[in-house]
């Protein structure tokens, strides 16, 4: 039988101390260091994984668990002085659960800590591949992972985009934004984007070929640049942002146009009484139209479909990806998420927790 | 060959004056008297049929033709100087239009007029059984006609509502909500309705069979009010009038709910800069709702199997329906529109333009 060792870790972890109002700072969160100890291994049939954190995913959707209630239907909020929780990508350091080895590479939502105790790891965590060529580990926290799936649902599920047909994506320079037009493309779409900076309306036409992008900042009337670029109007709006682009676009969109939502990252840093209306929701009778929303933790079965088709697009250079780290080290964890919450990052925000 | 005669009647007809601002009035709207001369009978071959109108309806959806930009895709708005027009159910003068002979009661949108002259009778008008049992005329302005059909559009194609399911139907004593609340409960469905006065509400009650119903003008918070008559929320949102009860609604109904729109009248009335924001539209990605809008006209392929299907729901004496006359004579058309707008109407509002 093999030696059982008490392990003793000092481990770091992000804490919630208060309910940001509005944009979140930096004293919204704070670091903490407490004691792991865990026998290694792990009694056999505890289900129990310890993880070393590599990379955290910094999604939009954490500012929604922010709020007392959180709008996230099956998700609770954040509570404060407990530790947040993100999606990353880790190293198995020792296993009670018969499907995880020691060094394994696993994707799941962990703590924002350097190291995680999984108790029913079998749920929680994914085993990733590491040695695929051209498949850096952050792609699974992006192209591969939650995004990249938001994407490939919004297209073939929800929409179920046909060929010709005109698509308007906001945030498309977002983590979900690049593969869904590049998905776009593939069905033989036109493609255009909105996005909150010069360079990343670049990006978007002269990298990843968007038949068009335009820096919504600029815009004084979103309603009249949606008509500038799109003439004859568009039939599918992939809804990343709501707000004042939602209204613009109810004006815009043609008959029988259908709207896929998966965020609205700009009501997401608004308390309850500063949230945009939406004064034109009758455009939905008079034209026809169709909105749904989703969540993706309940498609999880075409995760499969999805992931096969994308990892081959990837592994045949027909699609590319952004990854942004915006911080490294758990320390760099609250600042980071204010960068995203506020569109500096360009594909994927990421924080590198340790070396891989 | 049969004598040809020229008819010579004095036409009154209702022209819109000036585009209202906010809720219409008297001056919005001015009769005007014209002679209206045709051969009887018409040239055989021309299509013409000449209409005595016997009742009109007096729908929401006209309010929203009388802004310049109408918001009905389909159909353009109303012309400052020109008649407005209707649906309703008319007697046959004479027929050019091989479908139609003199006496023939049909059902099509006329001018809003004591006379009409139709120029393509047979794509406009449909010819009506006048001696059905139980069938007065003007329930083919109601229960038998466009918003009947709106109803059971809703319920069995855009929602395709099922046996148990809990659904909530805002104007429920109105020309729709009626009938989706009695097509609900056929369905097995827990059924409850919001009306503006509470005499719809023991309407509802005590002869529609609605499970529960409230007087929505009685409650401070909307919100409040679905979760005590939902104790356990609800699956089906059938959405006539916008604004605030939408806001209420995307508050308490479930995670994959779904909401049909087949009218917003609370913002009929509303300038541009004075509609209700809705704020808290994120709810259809945190629950995976699905909004639908729809314009009636555009399902003709199921009219038939509606027809068929509420016909013999009549006949069978297991609906019931309705019908409140705002108004006799063309003169009153103005007066009963602006009554229907403040919600004065039970059930189906119609204007009896003479005896039948």
């Amino acid at each position: 039988m093999a030696k059982v060792n008490e392990v003793r870790l000092l481990r770091k972890e992000v804490v919630l101390v208060s309910r940001p109002q509005g944009l979140p700072t930096d004293i919204d969160f704070k670091v903490i260091e407490s004691d792991l100890v865990f026998m290694q291994p792990p009694p056999p049939g505890s289900g129990e994984v310890i993880l070393k954190v590599l990379w955290l995913s910094v999604d939009p959707y954490l500012r929604a668990l922010m709020h007392a209630d959180s709008y996230l239907s099956k998700t609770p909020a954040f509570e404060i002085g407990k530790p947040l929780s993100a999606r990353g990508v880790s190293r198995v350091l020792a296993s009670g659960s018969p499907g995880f080895e020691e060094g394994d590479i696993v994707y799941g939502i962990a703590g924002v800590a350097t190291y995680v105790v999984v108790p029913d790891a079998a749920q929680r965590l994914r085993k990733i591949d590491a040695n695929q060529p051209h498949i850096p580990l952050t792609h699974h926290l992006g192209v591969l992972g939650m995004p990249g799936h938001t994407a490939w649902i919004g297209i073939n599920i929800i929409t179920q985009l046909k060929p010709k047909e005109e698509i308007f994506i906001s945030a498309a320079a977002g983590a979900v934004g690049l593969l869904v037009g590049q998905l776009a493309k593939f069905k033989g779409c036109r493609v255009v984007g909105s996005a909150g900076s010069d360079e990343k309306v670049t990006l978007l036409k002269e990298v990843y070929q968007f038949d068009d992008a335009f820096n919504y900042k600029r815009e004084d009337d979103l309603a009249v640049a949606l008509r500038r670029y799109f003439p004859n109007g568009f039939d599918v709006y992939f809804e990343n942002v709501g707000g004042k682009m939602l209204e613009a676009v109810l004006e815009v969109i043609n008959p029988h146009g259908r709207i896929v939502a998966c965020g609205m990252i700009s009501q997401y840093n608004k308390e309850r009484n500063e949230r945009e209306g939406v004064t034109n929701l009758f455009n939905i009778v008079g034209k026809s139209l169709k909105m749904e929303g989703f969540i993706v933790s309940n498609f999880s079965e075409t995760w499969d479909a999805f992931q096969g088709e994308v990892l081959q697009l990837l592994q045949e250079g027909r699609i590319r990806y952004e990854i942004d780290v915006l911080g490294r080290g758990i320390e760099e964890f609250g600042k980071a998420f204010v960068r995203m919450l506020t569109g500096e990052n360009i594909g994927k925000a990421v924080v590198q927790m340790c070396d891989e």
